[in-house]
């Protein structure tokens, strides 16, 4: 926990193709906490539009950021070009050596890979591009928030809400975060369970896999040739 | 459940102040549901901010917009101010006219109060709102999702997600619902146990009280101001 007179700096990514809510889930929480500014930083000031087409703004560029206190790393398939950006990769690379937390979300940790942050790691990611972890050094763990000393990796998509709690307790405590799940009527009851591939109806997740199937291999092809470029030996997948 | 060969419109309406994962959370869904159209309507086509901050903006203005088979109508602090909106609230009477499905998350229900439209029905709200909705003339019911008809009613924030799944499944089926489900990985592990006035901690709850109370009683003012308005006699709160 962060002495509560020490003003924090958090930071949210934002890039072309990310998925929504792996940014506006956490924001619910990260605008919220005590004493603290939360911004989001782009490339550019242009509305950029998620991976279903919602458009969202920055409140200011990578280039005009300050050093932040938390990065928060969002996913979706916009990280795919993202992994070959080098003003991304290198915002990264430069916040990441200065912040006292980071706190990546989905498929960002396939982003934080490409930008050679991954190796030794304890991290999760979306179910479906789980299996890319070891590409980057880092050793998968299957659980929904992974916390490895000041890094939090929250898994697929919504799983970024429950990190960010996480990440809200370790910087102001509990009791903090309490106040802000009671604020967001944090109570979730899924009408289904279906919320990973273990719990999901088998034809639901073969299905689901089927739909993927062709990003996924995407992914991978982008992970092994980035792994290569940062001179880790991938693993045999 | 509607045939799967009828493509849907399903519009969100976006307005200044509202709170963002209200929006955000059910677009995650809707923008996943087979053969339909999702698209963020709004008064004009600048970017608005949320109660927080963040910047969103819509895909086409309130004047441009077509009879919408599903209305999701988020809340927010800004349903205040729309709650006195004349374009809104016809905008809000015409739409509901005409749609399947209207879908109501958080104070969404008070701007749906306003415009005539909770009569006789069984609604719920945000939990420091809670208490208004017999102004409009509705039946509070403390759940996380209500379901009166063709209406769907989500609790506070990110209950939203848990309604459009259910949304989804009276759409499109549970099928459909739960691949979106494993999509976006909602199998939720808050860390707390927080989420409701029921759930929270007294002193949390006491805080979060004393945090709202100014908002709240504008609320309740509002509230009633506008159901006098409609000719609506305000039992005793």
């Amino acid at each position: 926990m962060i002495p509560h007179d020490t003003h924090l700096q958090i930071g949210s990514l934002l890039f072309d193709g990310l998925d929504q809510i792996d940014l506006t889930g956490p924001f619910e929480v990260l605008s919220r906490i005590p004493n603290a500014t939360h911004r989001i930083y782009a490339k550019t000031m242009v509305p950029v539009r998620d991976v279903k087409g919602l458009r969202l703004a920055p409140d200011a560029t990578l280039a005009d950021s300050p050093q932040l206190d938390v990065l928060h790393d969002p996913g979706g398939f916009g990280q795919e070009a993202a992994m070959d950006d080098e003003e991304i990769l290198a915002w990264l690379q430069k916040q990441v050596a200065g912040a006292g937390h980071i706190f990546s979300v989905c498929t960002g940790a396939l982003l934080l890979g490409a930008a050679g942050l991954l190796r030794e790691r304890r991290a999760t990611t979306h179910w479906a591009s789980f299996h890319l972890l070891p590409l980057f050094g880092a050793t998968p763990v299957n659980e929904r928030v992974v916390v490895d000393g000041n890094w939090i990796f929250a898994a697929g998509v919504t799983a970024g809400i429950d990190g960010a709690l996480w990440l809200a307790a370790e910087l102001r405590g509990g009791d903090a975060a309490r106040a802000i799940q009671l604020y967001m009527q944090y109570a979730p009851e899924p009408p289904f369970d279906s919320g990973t591939p273990e719990r999901a109806p088998r034809p639901i997740l073969a299905q689901a896999k089927r739909a993927v199937a062709g990003i996924t291999a995407q992914r991978e092809a982008t992970a092994r040739r980035v792994a290569a470029r940062l001179g880790i030996s991938a693993p045999n997948l």
